[in-house]
């Protein structure tokens, strides 16, 4: 019998690192890497100059609650309850190493063997990959043309077995930004079926609509039901520290507190104390780095214009994803390697994305766009628009 | 049906941490809190400028490599082969969010539904979670009064679903320092029945023993067999941090690679990078560290004599922890509590540490010492000697 690693499929990020292997690039024409979304820069200067003198702090090293930092529960309880015009109580609140580990806690807390989570396809590939370690069925529900998911093709899923459906929005991969009707829908159908609504909200500090993207928070017994997931990593580029959050039902974060204490015992303390800095601190800023990926983002519909030209498509464009269709006869994991030693440019291939045997990854990628300036981009679009191979079939025929 | 938090104990410390809710401790004669193993004090000075100065560094805050920084995983090898003896490469070091992540991925690499894993009792209970949690039946290995399991009593335990056998050494919570030929004979058993040996190291530093406490990295092919799992916590004062390490055969860290990428992302950067600063800078410090905890052993050794008159027997002494047995008729799950409020003094009864209905759990305690000076160590033995009761019917009769 196999263990519950070999269940699943090894990590994308790694496998695509790989291809860099032995793979040179010209100094006036280095590699053009978005396949992760990672902010290339450190925190601004003012933060490391905060966690700099957090270090003659003991409490910056020591063991944390498992729940986190009292002083972070409350803020990010006011910054939430504030932007979704709810209430949430910091109780309500849980910080994970991770908005990953937000999502496996919530799992655990919530499913066994054998149980079913509904999860719209393309989907985010660790979210697949922790449903098949914890021996949850992960029942991919297609989205339609506009990439967004339907609650009524959801209620045809759901089963005695089901016990949550999750979704990411702003999108990773797709970019695009869940409806307010949207996530909506998909809470009454939750509500209604007594299952749970897993939100996962990494990338709402960039998503193009201001005010919240749903109203859910201003639903009686809220919690019940919506299980919010939230990452500090991006806004504050606070990746390589590790913090994220979950937002639910204070008895459910005390379930959530034997996974965190048996796999995290606490998420990083200085990566805490630092996210609480940036909640309190960096209002400004925060605004002023949504604006700047707002640009990128209409850099990359810019460029994808004369590129459709050459039998590209942007497909969903948003917060730090755009997904593109390449008008090539090989299939995207064939294709994606080859980008890499003919054009310098890593982005992941759809494959990575979507079930076995779901032909749509073959035509697709994820481009992690966030990552790269203006110039990159049009650097990057250059890049595209010069590969050459094969059509497609429905290509050639045009 | 149970989620797989639900199907498992609440943590111990939080739980335990609860108890001093309402107490009030008078200024002059402050809680002693032996409860968990964490140092009290941060990093040393040297080390705090060190991180400081990362701080002005993108890598310090930057996702790194999902099995960690390849410049801590090279150190750790070059340490370990020093001090075991035996030959470690890079590649068989793998670095996790801290030694609990370790257990966990370690067993998800190893196990799926249904199977087991061997675990000496009394046994770490994060250990014991995190099997319920991943639906492993955890079988009980009793010890002898030497506080040391027998290879031979486990042999008779080995079934077909047997996966592992997970150890403590120098043990938590007994405080005992297992005999190379003990561990030895395990692996010689592992070995033969094609099970793994788990070794948690993580309290190494602190050995009584100078040299290495087993001979298993000289044994061919020893990672076949052996895995072994370390913390930097401890020693450099960086729980806060989260950094700890697995050793083991490389295609095993690759198939762990997928519970960290989907758990972890990877290790806190900054803290594998003062790990590694660590490594390289503080090996005259970490003999001062272990002598200064050896004192604090000792200072437990000589106080227990005195409190046998009291009817309290000392079981078990090593590393951060000694194991005690108390004299009073009530449980010790009902003696902790009120050890808080009559004598100030947090520690963990034994059935934090023993399967329910062991009934040596009643009757004993770990007392987590190292967090400790001399002075403390005094101050909470004189605490002792004033607690009175009801003694149980073994110690009436004397």
């Amino acid at each position: 019998m196999v263990s519950r690693t070999e269940a699943t499929f090894f990590p994308p990020i790694p496998e695509a690192q790989r291809w860099l292997q032995g793979v040179t690039f010209p100094a006036d024409r280095p590699l053009i890497n978005l396949s992760q979304a990672a902010p290339a820069d450190p925190p601004p200067p003012a933060m490391r100059a905060a966690m700099a003198q957090m270090m003659e702090e003991a409490s910056s090293h020591s063991y944390g609650p498992v729940l986190g930092l009292p002083g972070l529960r409350a803020a990010l309880a006011v910054e939430w309850s504030g932007h979704y015009g709810g209430t949430v109580d910091p109780a309500q609140v849980a910080i994970t190493a991770g908005c990953n580990q937000a999502f496996a806690a919530v799992i655990a807390a919530t499913c066994n063997e054998g149980d079913e989570v509904i999860l719209p396809v393309p989907w985010y590939f660790n979210h697949k990959m922790w449903l098949d370690m914890s021996g949850v069925r992960a029942v991919p529900l297609p989205c339609g043309p506009d990439l967004l998911p339907d609650p009524l093709a959801a209620r045809a899923l759901i089963t005695p077995r089901t016990r949550a459906i999750a979704m990411v929005t702003p999108n990773n991969p797709c970019g695009v930004e869940y409806p307010a009707e949207v996530v909506e829908g998909f809470f009454d159908l939750c509500q209604d079926a007594g299952i749970r609504l897993i939100v996962d909200e990494t990338y709402r500090d960039f998503d193009s609509r201001s005010g919240a993207p749903h109203g859910l928070l201003t639903r009686d017994n809220w919690d019940d039901t919506l299980i919010q997931l939230y990452s500090f990593s991006k806004v504050y580029r606070l990746t390589g520290h590790r913090v994220g959050a979950i937002i639910g039902a204070a008895p459910l974060l005390h379930q959530i507190e034997k996974f965190q204490d048996t796999v995290a015992i606490c998420a990083p303390s200085l990566g805490q104390r630092a996210a609480q800095w940036g909640l309190e601190h960096l209002s400004q800023w925060r605004s002023e780095q949504r604006d700047e990926i707002l640009d990128r983002r209409a850099a990359i519909q810019e460029h994808f214009g004369p590129l459709e030209a050459k039998g590209w498509t942007l497909l969903g464009c948003g917060a730090y994803f755009a997904y593109v269709e390449h008008p090539f006869a090989e299939g995207s994991a064939q294709l994606a390697p080859r980008l890499v030693r003919d054009a310098g440019v890593l982005i992941l291939p759809a494959t990575m994305f979507t079930p076995e045997g779901d032909t749509s990854g073959d035509r697709q990628f994820r481009v992690a766009f966030a990552n790269s300036d203006r110039a990159g981009i049009a650097e990057f679009a250059r890049r595209l628009a010069q590969v050459e191979g094969p059509l497609a079939a429905s290509q050639g025929a045009e």
